[in-house]
């Protein structure tokens, strides 16, 4: 007989992996928890960089898959896919009986998660909850904190937030962000980057010489302005081409709108040479830490930016409203989609001076949250406290 | 070319279509606001009243029906019912092309309706949001608040706590709830009862003569306590037995726990005479508001109680946790789910003065709402105020 | 290290349960194979006399549960119901990785477990095609006969359709019908009814000696004539009423048009006096089947009447079309919708002399299909003889 | 008051639209029926060619859309895009009433259409049945011929094959295949290649000179040989570098394994030089009939080379089981995935003899095809013939 508290983790993307890992790995050390991983949504899928496949590889047990992202990549489908979500985890919740489902930040689809859990009278954890930036994201995220009986966030503004949203502090945790956990990690372990990017992930385009500094782009379409999302990566891509200096770019996620991002992409391959630049559909969590810390530069709208880079010090040109109003460091500059905007950002940055912050936790919030996930009393029932 | 403002109004239930009538003959008959009108979930059902054929009959044109009732009636099936329930609304909302989606209250599934719009980018407004009840309707209903784009509330504290949760103090306009509306149609124009309910409604049971006062009892099932639903309604069944007064009893709605409360309707009738009581599957609107306004005591947890019968002064017994919290004037008496203190509470109720009060407004929300819909600007995209 | 063949069964309804029953005891008490039972749609559900219960009474594991009955009762839920099944059932192979799925008989939900398991390219057996009755059970039979790599039939003319359907001979097994190895059991160890049903099995209504004789009423809705199913069970009604016979009566399992019989029966029960007349919500298989064996004669349209009181020797009046067509021995005469007719009927039967037949087999099909199960090669891809 | 007969088309793939589209002209100009046009699955999607934007530019309107393939390119899930296509199917049909539904040929998801009309007693005809291929398509097909009511099919073969599975001879009309009436139209009109295909679709690679002949490629992936996609695909990718002739090369549709084929194609590209090879997503159907008529050869495993082909007298080379069994004229030849086998089958074909064949109907199935659905009676009823 299994006396353990099971804990359900639903993880529907590989950023939202790299984010949880350290919670993960907690929860599977911790005595008296059981993890029940289950994978969903883009993470399943190829053309997202398959999370899945890395996730085994880092040795843990997949619970349950399920499958359910609707194509179309219009908002239509967002609905759809979040449909399917809950008719497929009300099932999968009820063959594997947790005693508390964790569900992860504010993707679309995460809000099925919520829905099936906090439906079903399950406990429901929600991790990194109370934070601000304007767009979809934050309609779920806000919404999911109704929803959630425990909150476990990744920063003293965003505690109280989620109390001003009528949470009971109690159960209101400011654990720090448990990718901070890995940033803590890659910094006080590497001196020099530790694998060749090309031969170890591939990827398509040139392969500049990295030993003089480099720079990293990472933009994802917003979703209330997807139809704009084109134009959007255009900027960029401009801005990129014309300083003509080492660059690694990441693909961009699922969201309405990728599609837009990603024919901008291609489109621009098309018509442009682009010899300092290389193209990557997507990197193991560490390996992507590693490959920022050190980069001269952050370009884009990646989260990673606001908050991993905020601890490694890592300079980021932070483009567009996606990441508005969320707490930042020094590190950050922000500019609008405009070429030139964006060149002298990059420029200004790489000869700024690196500098840390602990804005997002110190690196310890994946054994927080676990320990945490053992001691709270298992609460499904709650009443707004105002 | 149609130009008016295209109103999608999704009903899930009998009680919400009474609920918000007014608002949909105001839309109708506005010059610039064309209805959509969506039926869907349990409004469609046969064994729950089928509000559909009063929805008919009332002359509304129906623009589509969504069959969403995944049958269990556990709580799985309140998870998958919402999940269909997106599915089926999202294409819906596509082929309707609506500027605003309205959804109305707190049930499980008009989370449903909120996803679909809120993921289309389709401003949503909600109807009735910033009450407090303590249970799974409230995560519900807080959740579907920072979701909306428009929040058409029923009182002043409810106005006060959609501010408290973020919302812009704009779009927040506390109408008075539409039910009101149709009270003072029936408080104006109702002598003495204007029909014989056993004649025109059937039902089963006794026929106990109604004209020296009767008694009406509607006692739904509490999600978060559904195992114990067949227990409560035992309680307010001994109480009513003992009491042996002339009694009008409505069936409850579908909700997980419906059969708990149901079976226990079933099973106390096998085993007790009940020679003044009469069962109703459902009643129009209009004619139950007649049935209220002349009855001696409203008993159970409908909160009608708390809300129209506020304005008609009819003296409530409200019994249990459902209606926690809410507002509500001098005419209400809370009980638990205890013989004796049921009983006692009629007692003392039938015997007081009948106090009216316009605390959920003064009649004439249908009008408000609908010239709002009109006015406010099309708004998709928010961020909490604070 | 699990060698066995897995072979995955999926039970939907109550009466597919009782025919398969002694499938599963052999698959389960087979050296070499592994039993994987999946309990879905209305056998989970309470009014439809949730088989789930007796199904673990009899000690089977159950490996997962599918909640897939949408509301409505009408042919749009059909509709619905198959397509969540397919939904929900593709998740559940792809978690248990069956070698074979078997999919039993012909109710319309029962093609979702053949599309899933044909579609995903897992070999599927099916129990019972080939038979003939006229209805729309007829396109569900034959249309998974298309989509099936191994036929058990229950007939010598079954096996006959089926290879013309263009189907492998090699690969069609008239095994008998498996409902009948419980036949057997049950004739060759009753003397008298070895239990009283009205105290183990509850029910409502008059409670008729049956020492010396009774009938059985067992009458569904037939799914292409729905719209008058009222109509259908009232003639059966009037017949039994007027007979005055003690009687035992079984409720109509879920199909379209299961409100209008079970609406009819309500309906015909307030208006009439029934002091003969038990009904029976639903037995246990071997209890019915000891019922049967003691019957004067079996009154309705249920498949039990042709096949098991075949093998019994029961007398049958089989009401309407719903089993037009199918094999039938000496036992059974046919009447249309007609009161007198009806009746005559039955007093035309109880007088009768008992036939026994083995056209449905000879009572050891469980046996036969579970060593069929482990001896077949696993093929999943077929081409049509001709 | 509308009272011509309403005929619900659904379509689900760009090939499928080019098959049927002079059945839906012929619907449209008849003076008695009327168009209800239901695009679905892979025909919305972008990267499938979306068939909805060119039917869109031939003047049909669509009458409704339903977004239902689940991601994930795996066997589940095109299980799940079937259950979610009757979800949402039926639906549709509840809102359009339509008389008769019509679903083409045999891809996995047409099978959800075949399920939503049939179970909801909407008569079904079925164009293209009774044809073999030994694929899962043909479980599919002659799955739907046991639902249809009406078959339209293609050859005297079928017609044969159709009356032995069953179904009634007054009810299986040999038509043709309509996709002649688009080849005969082309015959007929073309003297010379009539626009620049370079020009007017883009695409990616070489832009060969086509004036002195060409080859054609368009090879799918075999649904139940999925894992060995892209193997096949690169037999074919290196006969094709080897030989090094202009070639005009499309991208395969949706369908499991569709990421083998397009992932090789991908890969292929990357590795070898194609300096005579010229890459399409997608055509219109009537351009791309003329650039058969001109060809050299069309080399894959598309039903074009038997079907349009055989009428236009164009040589193919026809690769693998894809088109197993299909009835043949004599400009095909087939070969197996044999890199040395499909090129001397190409050098053979681009020097014989042009044949043309009536094999598939003579060019005006359309026109037969609509004045049945105008003439036959509605039924959803249907029994075994033997």
């Amino acid at each position: 007989m299994n006396n353990k508290r099971k804990i359900a983790v639903v993880i529907t993307a590989r950023p939202s992996y790299s984010r949880v890992k350290t919670v993960l790995e907690a929860i599977q050390m911790h005595s008296s928890l059981e993890l029940q991983l289950i994978i969903a949504a883009s993470a399943l899928l190829d053309r997202y960089g398959s999370a899945v496949n890395f996730i085994e590889k880092d040795g843990f047990n997949i619970a349950a898959k399920v499958f359910n992202v609707l194509e179309g990549e219009n908002l239509t489908a967002a609905a759809k896919t979040t449909g399917i979500g809950i008719l497929e985890l009300s099932t999968v919740f009820d063959n594997l009986k947790p005693d508390i489902v964790v569900t992860v930040a504010d993707r679309f689809e995460t809000m099925a998660t919520a829905i099936a859990a906090s439906y079903m009278n399950i406990p429901l954890a929600h991790i990194q909850g109370g934070e601000v930036t304007g767009n979809i994201d934050e309609k779920v995220r806000h919404s999911i904190t109704k929803l959630a009986d425990y909150h476990f966030v990744a920063s003293e503004s965003a505690k109280e937030r989620v109390i001003k949203l009528g949470e009971d502090a109690n159960f209101v945790f400011n654990t720090g962000c448990p990718s901070i956990d890995l940033a803590k990690q890659v910094k006080e372990n590497s001196v020099q980057l530790p694998f060749d990017p090309y031969e170890k992930y591939g990827g398509v385009g040139a392969k500049p010489d990295l030993k003089n500094g480099y720079l990293v782009v990472m933009q994802h379409p917003v979703t209330n302005e997807y139809q704009d999302s084109r134009k959007h990566i255009e900027a960029t891509l401009q801005a990129v081409y014309e300083l003509n200096k080492p660059t690694l770019w990441f693909w961009p996620n699922v969201d309405a709108g990728a599609d837009g991002t990603s024919t901008g992409i291609r489109a621009f391959r098309e018509t442009h040479q682009l010899p300092n630049v290389h193209f990557f559909k997507n990197m193991e969590g560490k390996d992507f830490l590693h490959l920022l810390n050190h980069a001269d530069c952050l370009i884009g709208n990646s989260s990673v930016g606001i908050r991993e880079c905020a601890y490694l010090g890592v300079p980021v040109v932070n483009i567009g409203s996606r990441q508005n109003r969320r707490d930042r460091g020094e590190n950050v500059i922000d500019v609008n989609y405009d070429i030139v905007a964006i060149k002298n950002a990059i420029l200004n940055r790489i000869s700024s001076i690196k500098n840390s912050s602990n804005v997002y936790g110190g690196g310890d919030a994946g054994k927080q949250i676990a320990d945490l996930l053992y001691e709270v009393p298992l609460l499904f029932h709650k009443t707004i406290m105002y």
